[in-house]
């Protein structure tokens, strides 16, 4: 039997693959997705993949996890500098989280350096690109003590 | 004829009463939509309990309070520390706005002691449990002369 | 058998309702006084309702409230902004403390927004006006389990 | 043939002739759309006029702008000055940006200095009231090379 | 009869359109002032185009303004952001004064991104290249009720 | 019929004369409070010297000023720093204020170069020496209209 | 024989009495001359009144004042708060320098609050309005050991 | 002949071993005083330990001392963040000074790392216990040449 | 043929497994080694572990893996808050560039939370426990184009 | 049997007593280890005096105090105000640690106000001369219940 | 044929060698003249000096400098700190710039330590005395390639 | 006889002329030391050309220069920026101390803007490339009254 894992994504990453290439590369979500649902199976794990470019909903989809799932893995994109809301949403959710960021904001605008989100994830990851969603699978894995 | 109180909620205000205990306690938003009921019920006070993780949708119900409200009562929780909207919003009402905090934000982080919506407030408060939204319908009663 | 409750006052208060009319109203502190002494009275709550323009006697009453208070409710005044000396005080004071200020702090000069003793008390309430004390009252019996 | 500008506006501009007619005057966004269509057509521009309280929505129709228009004009109100959200979405659009403020921004609240959008905008303009969306309309027409 | 309009130019912008063209554009100060006058004529508006690199100078030519300008176009250029001598100058002006700066200062510099001038002016403009004063010319003719 | 000026002096000023001469000269209050009277004699005016170490004492003096008292020159020493409570009580003073300091504090530690107390006071001095008095007490006889 | 005192004027002050009368009176600068030699003649000095709205012809006249002048008044208006210039310039002039503003910066924007000048003054002055510079030149002729 | 110190302690110090004993620990001021005595003794030493919540008594108790006292031991508590005047007399005392804190100020309150008082002290000495104030009276024999 | 990763680890990490292991875990560096070996064997890379509590061995080995390696990973500890010189030698060497953490720095001292090493490294990964060393070599594989 | 003490001392000062005799006095490091022997002496506790000019080295030997020492006297000298490696290192022992500072680093530049080393320590001690060390060691006999 | 420098100082520098002559020595600005003219006439560059108290003025020059100079020697004095015309300024230069301070900048006061001008200098020297600008005059050439 | 100069050269200068060419040039050590060598032979000045990539390495070499050296010429690299055990070190050196970047620090990251080292330097040069090293050479020649 396999655990679900949710994967959430902030505001313009359904863009992803699409736009501003030279930063974030070309792969898409959907690709993601297959990725890390390869690497789940190899533990165990599902995955729900979703992204939204509202907050609100991004809130309402932790609420979720808290009945459906093991852990999550976060991309709060844009939210991660200016969403208090989802720090405290993640605080209500018991399991492990992990934050992925695509780039590496530490090279980036000022404003990006600081993460609301990262004083509640077990890990935070910037720059390790796409693979970074693939990579936190197999930490989560380990985390669920299932790797 | 009693007048309508507005009580908006924000983020995560749903999850009370079931989530972080030791901070926020056990008490329910329906549970504090009564004591308010019952407090302005003294005072011929009528109450509109709403509450949404969505900044915007925040934003609308502040509008709708322009045709139907007397005075709101807010609990903005994480907005209260990033929206300008909602500031902006309540700027556009008439009446007395009161602003509630459940737990004492001043003994937490230190970007929950500013919030855009205070300077807008008739008044603020924070730390006095579930148990100052009641207080606040008894001061709005005083606002409104009818208490 | 009734249970005593301090109410300690900051400097200039003792010319509440005699000055800045428009910012603090014209409600004296002897006129709070009798109505948080007639809450007190529903719950079985004394008062004893003091002021002083020095910090060391403020200092000194917060020592006296260890012996004989089961609560205190404070608006230290302008001493909120600049007295550790108070903070530590109240630190050495085992029941709850509720601080109120009359008008709102947030509206006001920025030196305003900070208070030293608000992390030490269970709830802080501004712009609440005279009536914040009276339903500081209130919550003080909550907080006693007597309300 | 026309070309199609997109005329984003933001939280609380619904109200926009309806309130705090000090600040901001008694045009409405109606009457706005209404100048920048006649200007627009000097110059073979059509204009789409959009107006959310919700970050997310304006986030999607940042990104329809990409499929559909071939400049943007924004008022983004209070997110200009919280969304590294709708700065991210800009920044998936490839024509010309240009950023209005109705009032002058400079002589208000300091938060309001700064806004994350105006890096990505060719243009930024605060101060000229309802007349800075026309205005504005005869310079994207010149940016586009119709003017 | 005509009204008279000064647009004051500060330091450096005598070589407006023979430097840093990637920057600035190649139209000069004399185009724009061509510009200007035309569309000071549909509304009965003169242009008087001056341009120092002293600040005294650029403070005398505003008192002159006192006593023949029925308001000031001004573009401080490095002056916006050291000079409180400009700022005073144009508060003795009743008239209004739109701040005119051709490149967009929010993609530069941090200390362009304050202007010590723009409290006192009626509306900021940033990024519209030259034909930022052609439509502040327009913008004056609305604010002095001839368009 | 003559009229009441107090001159309040804070902390460590009974010192005056006698300590840190290079600082603060070899004049004491009693020379000050004799050339005052003088100078005070020409225009109609009394003088009542007062020091105290003690914050909450002279926050006492203040409210006796209130009513008897047509002017207040003061000279807070180090409370001019550090206490907001000498700013509210001359907040309920409703006559001219002066702030004197005898050294240029400009030319010393930077936390001396702020006064909680000057923007309640007409005017402020620093540098002046002892004569600073003197020169004030000429200043309230032209705003009390009797110099 | 007569003593020489400069007093030095900065920009805007040419139009003293004639603008901003709220903030700075009605007082023009000649009155104030007149004033300032009436006093000055008590004490055996002469004095010479400039003003400039150019930052470089001050520094000029305070390099004349090397030669000519025994002390220094100077109200450098805007430039106190943005001209490193003047400061250096009077660190060259050995005589007593005394620095006077009209109006109380301390209650005006903050920019104001810091002046380049101070640290070099004898003693600053702010609020005492166009009889500071009379008072100024009391002292001037107590620092030359006139007075 | 035996040489007297003055041990001064400032707000709160009165309940030493009686509150807060995990930070404080249980010794009171009357067994420091002992044991200040006792190592006193070894180098012809008094001491006079004296305690006051109010700041102006402290002054006034340095006062004293530039009479009777040839050093000064002080742990001014909560003051030291917050007492300009106490600096300020301590200036006025020519003989050696000590400051004594017995907890870390550093493990704590970002508030308590800066005492206004280190600079005037010949040392600072924190989080040595009780015992600091005896290992102080050692070095003050030593720094008068007695030890 | 294998290719070289050098793995650096900044001062105390010799410790690690045997020191606070609540933060750090029980995993030593040897047993990291063991594991990045094992998963750099997947993809012919072989690793060379070295640990050093100086800033400038860990300079002269980034020197060295200019002439040897393919890519670093490297956990600065305590330098990464401190070390520009570390962000120099980074700068001369060519390959990718991986930092790892052990604990998540934004949930410790604020002080950890910035990086001089950061804007060099390709990714920066923290709070991914022992593990993250492991993951960094599938991702360094996967920029070498090896996995 | 006698108990072991780590005395630690940072950069520059093996030239104690030979360099800035001003600042740092005459006092050798050898002189202050014969008085911490002697004072150990008296407790049964032995001394080992290091210096290094080396980061690295220090932590080194913190590491080795590890397995020798019960506790350790440390001087970081200049790597107080830069060093987190230190800091981290001492973190990793067990025993008691003080920091000692010869001169009043509170009367220095501004960053030798701050100090990485202090959290850790239990006490911090500065300006009590090459005295502190041995002052230092009656405490530490203390903490040991030696003395 | 000779290639011509210019050699621009800002204000109070007509004062050098007869001011202040403890930081800035006795060399007058003829004598600097003279020392890179004999320096300039070893590689075939002539030199004109220049100096003004007035920022427009310098500006002026430097626009000259434009048609006539290969490469221009600054020293902005005062203006460094103040000026972003003269950063302009020197920005439509297209030839080698290099800044001189005569006295070491970092070690005055704190508004001294940062220059608008250096982000546009080859090069920056500060505390060299006069003889920074022949040791210019020598890297000018080299710049030039005639050294 | 000849006096010696030490030239003290920070991390990564070992590679200086190897790596990233375009900010640092081509130019090694050993080249700059022949240079400096030819100089300093002019004026009767030996070199020794030392280089470390450890900070206690420099500390040492200082208090070498103390026995052997006239005069110091350093290029602290990034220790400059991070170092204060070197600013302490060159403070126990007697003779000249001049500091050199090869790069305009200026234009660079702003922790580059900040050299701990400078206050001790008599003169500070950056941007003049490898012939900043000779050009010092020159100046310390004039120091030491050889040139």
């Amino acid at each position: 039997m396999s655990t679900l894992i949710y994967i959430l994504n902030g505001p313009n990453l359904n863009l992803l693959g699409k736009r501003e290439t030279d930063i974030y590369g070309t792969t898409t979500l959907e690709a993601i997705a297959d990725e890390c649902s390869q690497v789940g199976a190899e533990f165990g794990l599902q995955v729900k993949m979703l992204q939204s470019n509202s907050e609100g909903q991004l809130v309402d989809w932790i609420h979720d996890a808290r009945e459906e799932a093991a852990g999550i893995i976060i991309n709060p994109a844009a939210y991660s500098h200016t969403s208090v809301a989802l720090y405290d949403a993640l605080n209500t959710f018991d399991g492990p989280v992990l934050e992925v960021h695509i780039s590496n904001i530490h090279k980036r605008e000022k404003f990006r350096h600081h993460s609301f989100v990262s004083p509640r994830a077990e890990g935070v990851m910037a720059g390790y690109g796409p693979h970074g969603y693939a990579l936190s699978m197999r930490h989560m894995a380990r985390l669920l003590k299932l790797g």
